[in-house]
C-alpha cells in the first residue's frame, strides 16, 4: 500500500473526532464519547470514509498505552499514604461490588457458567469493565461547586485512584485465564512475579530518576526516557509474565508518579495523545463498532448493564463510607462521585475482546455506561450538594 | 503479528536515539546524525535489535510529514517580503548552483546521460538533494558569536527560508518525471495546477484560521485543525496533482506560518516530533542503511559531494552576494553559512528511494554531507567573524 494513503484517513479521523468531541463537551457528555461517535459516523456502519486497517490499530494500541501511563503518572502515593484506610475501604467496595454484580448480570442474562470455565470468565469481564471509576468529571463538577476540597471531594478524588490500581490487579488476574488450558496456579505465580519485578525495577528506576531529575529538571530526556520505559514495560509485562500490556503501561506511570516532574511528563504525554494517538484509539473504537450488530438483546442488556454498573458503585462505595462514618447524605454523595466510567472502563473492554474474553458487540453497553453516568452524576452532585446548602442555611440560621 | 511487539522497537528506538543525539551534541555534530547512527546500531547491519517493518516506515513518513511541515511553519513570508531581492538572488543560486553541479559530479562519476531519460533524473536528483539548506546550526553559531541580527546573519535566515521553497519547487517538478513515460507537458501542467489550487485553497484556509485564531488564541483545536490539514494536503498532492507528499505538508506550514499563533502550532508539533515521530524516522534511516553495500566507489562518491555540496552553496552564494554589494569577507560568511544541511536533505533523499530515482546506498553520502558540513561550518565562521573584528580594531585604533 503506498504510504500516503494513511494520511487522509488520519486526516478525517483528526478533524471529526475534534468536531464531535467539541459537540459533546457542550452537551455536556465527555469527550471521548463524542470521538466515539465520529469514529461510528466515519466508519463502515455509516459513511465509510475510513476503514479499520493495521495501522490504525496498532497506533490506536500506542494510544492505550499512552493513556494508561498518563493514568498510572496521576497516581500520587504520598497522597494515598495521608487519605489512609477510609478512602482504601471505599475503593475497594468500589472494585468488588461492581465486579461481582457485574458477573452475576451476565449470568441473569445468558444463564449460569461453572467456576473457572470459559464462560465464567466472560461474565467476570462484564463485572471487570464495571470495576474502573473515572474521576475526571467528578472532579470538574466538584470544582464548580467548589468543593473539590473538602472532606468527601478528597475521598472520592483518592478512592478513585486506588480503584484504578486494585481494578489493574484484578484485570491483570483475570487476564492470566485466557487460556483456560493454563495452570491456575501458574497464572497466579506470574501475575505475583510480574509485581515483584516491578517493585524491584520501579525502586531501581526511580532512583536513578530522582537523581536525574534533580539535575535536569524540564529537560525533554524525562518525558522521553519515561515514554520508552511504558513501552519496555508493556512488552516485559506480556512477553515474559504472560501480564496485560497495559498493566505494565499503568505502573510505568505510577513508578514515575512521585517525581517532581511526573506532572511534566504528564503533560507532554498528554500532547501526543491529544494530538493524534488518542484521536486514533477512540475513533477507532467506533470505526470497528459494527451497527449492524446492534440487537435488541444486546440494548436490554446494556440497560441494565448501565443501571448496575452505576448503582453497584453507588450501593458499595456509599455504604462502605457510612461504616467508615460519613454521615448518610456525604455517603451518598460518594457513590455518586464513584459512578463515572471514562477511558479506562473502554480500554479493559479492548482488552477483552483481543484476548477473546468479550464480544466487540458489547462495546455499545460500555459507550453508553460512559455516556450516561458521565451526563448524570454532575447533575445528581449538584443536587445533592443544593440541598445540603440549603440543609447549612437552615442550621446557620437556627443556631 | 501481536500488537505489543512493537512496543519493544519503539523502547529501543526511542531510547538509543535520544543517548546517541546527546552524544551528537556533546560532540558540536547535529542530533539527527546520532539518531542515524543509533539505527545503525540498534539495526540488523550490526546488533540486529530491531527490524524494519511497514509499522515503522509508516510511522516514519508521519515523522517526514511534520518535520516538513514544521519546517513551512517557520518561513515568515512578511519578513521574506522584508529582506527582499538580495537575499531572493542568494537563494536562487544556493539552488541552481548545487543542483547543476551536483548533476554534473553524478555525470563525472557515471558517465552522462542524455536529457530526459531515467538515467538524467537520477543525475538530476544528487543535484537536488543538495539544494536545501539547514539553517539550524548556523543560526545556533551566530548567536553564540552575538552576530544573529546584523546584515550577514538576517540575509542567511532569509535566504535559507527562500531556499527551502525554491527547493521544494524544482523537488515537485522533477518528481513528477518519475515515469518517464508521462508527457512532461502534463507534469508541469499539474504542478502548476497543484500551486493554484494551494494558493487559492491556502487564502480560504488562512482566512478562516485567522477569524478563528483572533477569538480562541493557543486552543487546541488550532494545531490539530493545523495537522489535519498538512495531513490532507500531503495526501491530495500526491493522489490528485501527482505531487510529492512531503510538498503538501511543506506547503500546509507555509500557509499558516503568518497565523499569529504560528509558533504556537509549531511548538505543538515539535512535542510530537520529538517524543515518538521523529527518533523513528531518523533511526529509521539508520536501521534500513545496509552497511554491507557500502564500498570504496561509494566512499570516494560521497567525499566528492560532501566537497561539491558545501563548495557549489560557498561559490553560488558567495558570489552572488558579492554581486549583490556585500563585502568580500561578508560575501565569503554569508556562502558559508548557507552549506549546511540537515534533515531536509534527508527527506528529499528518502523520497528519491521511494519513487526509485535514487540507490539506497547513498543515503551514506548524504548522511556524511550532514555531518560535515553541520561540524565545519560553526568553526569556519567562527574564523572568520575572528579576523573581522581583529580587523576593525586595527581599523578603530587608526581612525
Amino acid at each position: 500500500m503506498e504510504k500516503y494513503l494513511v494520511f487522509k484517513s488520519l486526516a478525517i479521523i483528526i478533524v471529526a473526532a475534534k468536531i464531535f468531541g467539541l459537540g459533546a463537551r457542550k452537551l455536556k457528555a465527555p469527550q471521548v464519547a463524542g470521538e466515539i461517535v465520529a469514529g461510528i459516523l466515519i466508519g463502515p456502519s455509516v459513511l465509510g470514509l475510513v476503514q479499520y486497517s493495521d495501522f490504525l490499530g496498532q497506533m490506536a494500541e500506542i494510544g492505550v498505552m499512552i493513556l494508561m501511563f498518563t493514568a498510572g503518572l496521576e497516581t500520587r502515593i504520598s497522597e494515598l499514604k495521608k487519605t489512609g484506610v477510609k478512602a482504601l475501604a471505599i475503593a475497594c467496595a468500589g472494585v468488588f461490588i461492581p465486579l461481582i454484580l457485574g458477573t452475576l448480570l451476565y449470568f441473569v442474562f445468558y444463564g449460569t457458567a461453572p467456576w473457572g470455565s470459559e464462560e465464567f470468565f466472560k461474565a467476570v469481564f462484564i463485572g471487570l469493565i464495571l470495576t474502573a471509576t473515572s474521576v475526571g468529571i467528578t472532579v470538574e463538577a466538584l470544582k464548580e461547586l467548589g468543593k473539590l476540597s473538602d472532606t468527601v471531594g478528597t475521598t472520592i478524588m483518592s478512592a478513585a485512584i486506588i480503584d484504578d490500581v486494585i481494578g489493574i490487579i484484578v484485570l491483570t488476574i483475570v487476564i492470566g485465564f485466557k487460556d483456560p488450558s493454563q495452570n491456575i496456579g501458574k497464572t497466579l505465580l506470574m501475575t505475583g512475579l510480574f509485581f515483584v519485578f516491578c517493585l524491584v525495577f520501579g525502586y531501581i528506576v526511580y532512583r536513578l530518576f530522582k537523581i536525574y531529575d534533580k539535575k535536569h529538571r524540564h529537560t525533554r530526556r524525562i518525558p522521553i526516557i519515561g515514554l520508552a520505559m511504558c513501552f519496555m514495560l508493556s512488552y516485559v509485562a506480556e512477553r515474559y509474565f504472560g501480564v496485560a500490556d497495559i498493566t505494565g503501561a499503568f505502573i510505568a506511570g505510577v513508578i514515575l508518579s512521585s517525581l517532581k516532574d511526573s506532572s511534566y511528563i504528564s503533560r507532554k504525554m498528554d500532547i501526543n495523545s491529544y494530538m493524534i494517538f488518542g484521536p486514533v484509539f477512540f475513533a477507532s473504537i467506533g470505526i470497528q463498532n459494527d451497527l449492524s450488530s446492534f440487537n435488541m438483546g444486546i440494548l436490554l442488556f446494556s440497560l441494565a448493564f448501565v443501571i448496575v454498573g452505576m448503582g453497584a458503585k453507588v450501593v458499595g462505595c456509599g455504604a462502605v463510607a457510612r461504616i467508615c462514618g460519613f454521615k448518610g447524605r456525604d455517603s451518598l454523595k460518594i457513590g455518586c462521585g464513584m459512578m463515572t466510567r471514562g477511558e479506562v472502563a473502554l480500554i479493559v473492554a479492548q482488552r477483552g475482546f483481543t484476548v477473546g474474553m468479550l464480544d466487540p458487540a458489547y462495546s455499545t453497553s460500555v459507550i453508553m455506561l460512559i455516556i450516561i453516568s458521565s451526563i448524570l452524576t454532575p447533575i445528581i452532585l449538584k443536587v445533592l450538594y443544593n440541598e445540603k446548602s440549603t440543609n447549612n442555611e437552615v442550621a446557620e440560621n437556627v443556631t
